[in-house]
């Protein structure tokens, strides 16, 4: 039978409860599938800055690269907001996926039948969205340097960042995002701030190079100012989205809220080899913390993506997948999905539910 | 009489007809007024490029800069996107705000009760949505140097670019966006990724230290993703929004989208001393340009924009905006803002009917 180890990354906030919950449902998918999975679970981000003193400790990374995929929870909370960098749990998360080198981060933003009314956008406009977007992950200002503080002559403060990507990290994010269209429609925007920026203007000129290579997909590119008000003109004008970590980090959020579902989210990051890092959309809710009231289903449908990614897993994804739509159809709601004539329930309950259908 | 002399900087695509009616517009409120204004017109963008092989000719500039304010229209299009950086009308743009000094540029996103359908929106949620965006406009990822293209001794490509604020560039834009708030709402949300970027940890800092001078404005932050989102999931709870310049060129067109009618929103640019640049917030839209099919009420509404901030001429800027608001009740509609039931119209006859009401 297969054998596999999953590092567990409950992490922060609502973190360790839905991590539980989707471990429990991962399990079951896994044992009814002849699959044998290990679970070595770990702290990072706050959690581990509490317990070790810093929010990736070495013993995390170690385990993480040495197992088949890495499940994570969510980090941060008000708690350490105002420590200094190499202290904040956001920090711990960065150096993960840098240490891991998954530098492709692919998050779905698909309205749901059932979760259409949870959209702030009229139905007409919302109805069958379903949108990848293809972030790069392990690059541009959030890894560039120089970055830092300094002071001039004046006494003058200054804060500054870098924002660099050279020609292969370019190509390599662009040729996973070409493979993502040509599986789904077809069509692949380009997402960049070319009529500005010297790094936007080498990443429209790689892309378009590596166009090439894909005569089936159809490449577009797109001023991320006007992607931004696109997104919410007529979202269904996109497909696939590829671009750079920044303009990713924002417009894969403003994407993911036009479904109106956050909660519902998974994403996956992946390198060219090593363990993937699966974990859900949404942050740590510090808020809600602790209360059974976060939707687990993020992250239950983060570890699918991990069976089916990760591990080729394709079955026991499928279980996962079709238990939550079921468990949905079923008419069980968490409070963020929560509507007149649906049945309200909390995270364990909810995880209870989807093993029932799994 | 009072007597003034306006720069007007048609540019590219719809620039020329919008601010040919813009200019009829602003000239009849005047006159009413016993306003006496000068009008002179100068190339910019894309048709100074054609002109005189620059963007921003130094006479543009000179002629802008001697004059009391600046009214400019749009400018890029097709026929420049693959020129060199020094060649793309952007660069003129960028040069122009620049070389004006206008740091500050603000952006009201405001859903008009007689246009909240033409919102993607559900009604419920756009309706009554009043937003100010507060743009740096001359510093940032913008202008920060080093920037360009280098090869290392591999061969390998790289562009990059440099975000960088100085406290005192974050200290009066914030200033700027305490006082707008003061006469807004009294709430003032500064956004950035202090959880990442050094140059966004020094903002909210300095932002945080200017609240001081502004005890009765309510401070919150809020980090760049998380603001995308909340835009869409809960505009209303947004009153004035103050930015960086790249995270404000996203945010303002975000929030713009919201109203539905980016043909309908102007914008203020303004510095410490020295003529202001008035421009609508939409593009050239070179599709559509030299058809009669523009919206010219944004660049209208930029005029009135003008009359207020720069010259301080409120009783004319009220004309110009009652009668904006007149012509749209009488149910005159440009194709962008067109529903049935209302009276289709082109740029020139929305002009006319603009005129009959000033
Ligand atoms: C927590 C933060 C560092 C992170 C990011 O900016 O990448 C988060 O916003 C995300 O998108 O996963
Ligand atoms: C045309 C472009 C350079 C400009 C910008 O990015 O500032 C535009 O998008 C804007 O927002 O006014």
């Amino acid at each position: 039978s297969r054998s596999y180890t999953i590092t567990l990354l409950p992490g922060d906030g609502i973190g360790p409860e839905v991590i539980s919950v989707a471990k429990s449902v991962l399990s079951l998918a896994a044992s009814l599938e002849q699959i044998s999975l290990q679970f070595d679970e770990h702290p990072v981000g706050g959690a581990a800055i509490d317990l070790t003193g810093a929010p990736l400790p070495a013993e995390t990374l170690a385990a993480a690269k040495r197992s088949d995929a890495v499940l994570l929870g969510a980090i941060g909370g008000y708690k350490w907001d105002t420590n200094e960098k190499h202290l904040k749990p956001e920090t711990g998360l960065l150096q993960l996926r840098s240490g891991l080198g998954v530098f492709a981060n692919l998050r779905p933003a698909v309205v749901l039948p059932q979760l259409v009314d949870s959209s702030t956008l009229k139905r007409e406009v919302a109805e069958g969205v379903d949108i990848m977007v293809v972030r790069e992950l392990t690059g541009g200002i959030y890894f560039g340097s120089p970055r830092g503080f300094r002071k001039d002559d004046k006494g003058e403060d200054f804060g500054f960042n870098t924002e660099v990507y050279s020609g292969s990290e370019i190509d390599r994010i662009a040729r996973i995002a070409f493979e993502v269209a040509r599986k789904r429609r077809g069509k692949l925007c380009s997402v960049d701030k070319a009529n500005v920026l010297e790094s936007s203007m080498l990443w429209r000129k790689r892309v378009f190079a590596i166009a090439a290579e894909f005569p089936d997909v159809e490449l577009s590119h797109m001023y991320v100012d006007n992607a931004a008000m696109q997104l919410i003109r007529d979202p269904k004008q996109f497909d696939t989205i590829v671009t750079n970590n920044i303009f990713g980090d924002i417009l894969s959020d403003e994407a993911s809220m036009l479904t109106g579902s956050i909660g519902m989210l998974p994403s996956a990051s992946v390198g060219e080899s090593g363990p993937g890092l699966f974990e859900p959309i949404h942050g740590s809710a510090p808020d809600i913390a602790g209360q059974d009231k976060a939707n687990p289903l993020a992250t239950v449908l983060s570890a699918a993506m991990l069976l089916r990614y990760a591990l080729g897993e394709e079955e026991a994804a499928r279980r996962i997948e079709d238990a939550v739509v079921a468990t949905l159809d079923m008419g069980f709601r968490t409070g963020d999905i929560f509507s007149a004539g649906t049945t309200f329930v909390g995270c364990k309950r909810m995880g209870e539910e989807v093993l029932k259908s799994v």
